[in-house]
C-alpha cells in the first residue's frame, strides 16, 4: 500500500492465528517490510475458546490486540480488513474495500471454519466454536436453555431445554460436555428452585466407533469412561441425520434438544480457491514440501488452511503444528533473502494430544508416554498458561482456573447480546 | 407463580440493580418468598461500565449472575424474564411470556435507559451506556474509528474517524473522555504505522455552563483544566443540535465525527406508566415519602425509577442513594409485618460525589471535605474495589488496574460483535 525501498522485501501475511503470528515473530530483523492482514482485531487462543463457551474464562482472558502484539515492530503494519481474493498475476492481495495490496511474498494462514458436510441450514440450529462470537453464542444459548427450563411449565418442553447435545467428540466435543457436566452437576443445583439442573441430560455424539480417535484406545476408553462417570452420555457409532430447532435425529429417532453445538467438522478457508490449487475435501490447499501454492513460489499456504504432508502422514490441524509451520516457512524466507540453497522438507514433529475431561482429569500422550486422571489435568493446565501470551493473561487464567477450583464457581456466566432473527 | 402457604408475605421485587439486590439482602430471614426479576442474568456494577467501554476492565469483572448472589438463599427465586405490565387490581406483575405473578408486595427498581430529549433517531449514531451490550458497541466503534483511519487514505475522512464526541459533562462523560483521551495519546500511539493517533481530538460537549454541575464550582473548574491538560477539549454552553452518521452540530455549524457517544440524559423505566401515576419530565414515578405509590400502599418505587424528594430535594440518581431506599424498603416491610407503626420518611444521607479524570486524577466531595488529584483517586479506586461484590471481582480489577497502571496497557481491547445494519 505505501511505496516501498527496493531494498525491501514485500511480505504479506494473511491471519493472525498461530501461524502468521509466529512468522512474524521469526522475521524480526530480517529486513522485510511485513503487513499483517486479519479480518479480526485480536489473535485469539483458541485450545481456551471451549472454556469461554461454558463460562469459564472471560472473553478478554484469551485474546489480545494484533496491534499491541508487533507495536515494538516498526517493519510490521496491521491491516484489519477482510481478503477477498488473490491476483496472484500482479502479486497483489484484494482486500473488501477495494483496495490492493501488493507482496513479494505472500502467506495464506487463514485457518478454517466449522462446516456441515452440506447442511449448511443446521449452522442456525448447531453453532460451531472457531471465533469468540461462537463461544458467546454458545454460553448464552446454554444459560438460556437452564433459564427457560426454569420457566416453562410443561415438562417436555422443560426436557427438551435440559438437553444439551455435543456432535462431534475430538477434544473440543469432549472438553465442551466435560465443563457443561459440571456446570449442570456441580455449579448449579444449589441456584434454580423449580428444576433439578443435576437432571440435565448432556450427549456426546460421534459418527465414528469411538471418542477422541486420535489417541490410543486406552486412553479414549479411558476418557469415556472419565465422562460416564460425570454423568454425560456418550454415544458412538450414531451419525446425526438431521439438526432442527427443536433436536436432532440419530438412527431415525428424534431427541429433543434445544442446545446444540457442532464440533465434528471443519472446512478451510478459501485459500484454495483463491489461488486456483488443488484441495482436499475440506478444502485444505494441497502443498509442496516447502509448503508453497503449486505453481507458486512466492506463496506459502500453512496451518488448517494447508494440506501438509509430513513422513507420509496428514499433519493434524493442531496449534503446536502451525507455529512449526510459521517457524519453517520465517527460516525459508530468510534463507531465501540471503541467497542460501533451498531447506530440507517440512517436518512436523509431534507435540503430543492434549485434552481434558471437565474437573480434575485429562488425558494425555507424547509419543509412548500416556498420562491420565489429575497428574495428566495439572500438566495440560500448566502448559496452557505458559503458552499464553504475556504475564498479564497468565495471572488472569490462573486466576480463573483457581477460583473456580477452589470456590467450585465460575465466574464468566453472562448472558449477552440478543439474536433477534432466532424463532425459539 | 407457585402456591404458597398463606403465611409467607409474597415479596416480588422487579429489577436486580443495586436497590433491588439490597433489598433482598436485607429481608434474610424475614419470612417472606421473594420473587426477583430482571430481563437479564446479571446484576451490573454500573459505576465502572465506563471502564468497559473504554478497554480497560472486561465485561464478566463488573457483572455477576443474579442466581448465583442469592443461591443460598431458600426464600428467592429469580425469574429471568420482562415484565410488560402490573395489573394492580388482580395484584399480579406481567411477563412477557403471558405468565402472572402474584403479589403481596410489589417493589418497582427497574432503572433507567438513556434519552435523546424526543429525537430518538440519534440512538443509532450516539449510543449511550447503561447496560454491558452498550458498552462492547461503544468499545467496538471507538477502536473501529482508529482502524478506519489508518486504512483510509482520505484525509477529510480520517480526521472524521480521529474525532470523538462524547455529549453531556456529568460523571460518566467525563469519565469516559478521561480514559478515551489516555487510549488515544498514550497507549495506541505506538501500534498505528500511518496515522498519528496523537492528533486525535476528544470532544466533551455540555449544554450547561460548567462540566460536572453536581460539583462545587472549584472542582468542576480543576476538572476542566485537569482535561484540557490531557489534550480534550472541553465546550460548555453548547447545545448539540443534530447528531447524524456523519457527525455532530454546534451553534449551527458540523463538526465531522465518526464516534459519538451520548451521556448526556435518562429517561426512567415506565413504573410510572405501568401504574397510572404521576411522573415527573424524565418519566420518575412521583413516589410518597415511604416511597410506595400513591393509591398503591403495596408498590414500592425506587431508585431512578422514582422522583424521590428527601428534605426538599430531589435525590439523585447515584448507586448510593438506590441503596438506602432499598434498605429503607426492606426495613418498612419488616416493621409491617411484625405490625409495628408506620416508619418516619426516607431520608438521604448523600455519600459525597466522585468522578476520575483519566489517570491519576480524580474529585471527590463529601460534604465540607473536597479531594482531587491523585489522592482523589486512589480514594476513589479503594472505594470502588470496596463495594465491589467478592473476592473475585475485587482481585480481577485490581489486577487489571493494576496492570493498566504499570504497564500502560489496558487489556480488554476487543472488536467483537458485527453491526449488521449499520451503512457507515
Amino acid at each position: 500500500m505505501d511505496s516501498q525501498p527496493a531494498s525491501n522485501q514485500r511480505v504479506v501475511v494473511i491471519g493472525a492465528v498461530f501461524d502468521g503470528i509466529q512468522l512474524v515473530k521469526d522475521l524480526r530483523g530480517a529486513g522485510c517490510r511485513i503487513t499483517l492482514i486479519d479480518q479480526r482485531n485480536h489473535h485469539l487462543f483458541q485450545p481456551l475458546l471451549y472454556q469461554v463457551a461454558t463460562t469459564l474464562l472471560a472473553t478478554s482472558e484469551i485474546a489480545w490486540p494484533i496491534r499491541r502484539l508487533f507495536r515494538d515492530r516498526k517493519d510490521v503494519t496491521t491491516v484489519l480488513s477482510r481478503v477477498t481474493g488473490i491476483d496472484a498475476d500482479a502479486h497483489e492481495v484484494l482486500l473488501q474495500d477495494g483496495a490492493r495490496v501488493p507482496y513479494d511474498v505472500l502467506i495464506i494462514a487463514t485457518g478454517a471454519r466449522h462446516a456441515y458436510f452440506g447442511h449448511d441450514e443446521w449452522a442456525d440450529h448447531a453453532p460451531g466454536l472457531k471465533t469468540l462470537e461462537d463461544a458467546t453464542t454458545i454460553r448464552r444459548r446454554m444459560l438460556l436453555a437452564f433459564e427457560r427450563a426454569e420457566l416453562t411449565g410443561d415438562p417436555a418442553t422443560r426436557e427438551a431445554y435440559l438437553t444439551f447435545a455435543v456432535i462431534g467428540a475430538g477434544p473440543t466435543g469432549v472438553e465442551l460436555v466435560g465443563i457443561l457436566a459440571e456446570l449442570a452437576h456441580r455449579i448449579l443445583p444449589p441456584e434454580f428452585r423449580r428444576i433439578d439442573t443435576n437432571k440435565a441430560r448432556i450427549l456426546l455424539i460421534e459418527a465414528g466407533p469411538r471418542i477422541l480417535p486420535s489417541f490410543s484406545q486406552p486412553l479414549s476408553d479411558y476418557a469415556a469412561k472419565a465422562l460416564e462417570k460425570g454423568r454425560v452420555q456418550v454415544l458412538t457409532g450414531k451419525p446425526v441425520t438431521e439438526i432442527t430447532a427443536e433436536g436432532i435425529v440419530l438412527d431415525g429417532k428424534t431427541i429433543p434438544a434445544r442446545t446444540v453445538i457442532w464440533a465434528a467438522g471443519v472446512q478451510a478457508s478459501p485459500a484454495a480457491e483463491w489461488l486456483g490449487v488443488a484441495a482436499d475435501r475440506a478444502g485444505r490447499a494441497m502443498v509442496g514440501p516447502d509448503l508453497t501454492a503449486p505453481g507458486h513460489p512466492d506463496i506459502f499456504v500453512l496451518g488448517d488452511t494447508a494440506h501438509v504432508v509430513s513422513e507420509g502422514q496428514m499433519v493434524p490441524g493442531v496449534a503446536p503444528a502451525a507455529k512449526q509451520q510459521g517457524k519453517y516457512v520465517a527460516r525459508v524466507i530468510k534463507a531465501r533473502l540471503q541467497g542460501k540453497a533451498a531447506l530440507a522438507s517440512f517436518r512436523y514433529r509431534s507435540m503430543g494430544n492434549l485434552a481434558t475431561i471437565g474437573r480434575n482429569a485429562a488425558v494425555i500422550e507424547y509419543g509412548r508416554l500416556r498420562l491420565r486422571g489429575w497428574p495428566a489435568w495439572w500438566a495440560w493446565g500448566i502448559a496452557h498458561i505458559y503458552f499464553l501470551i504475556g504475564t498479564r493473561s497468565r495471572l488472569a487464567v490462573a486466576l480463573s482456573w483457581l477460583w473456580s477450583f477452589v470456590t467450585g464457581h465460575n465466574s464468566a456466566r453472562l448472558i449477552t447480546q440478543g439474536e433477534k432473527s432466532r424463532p425459539r
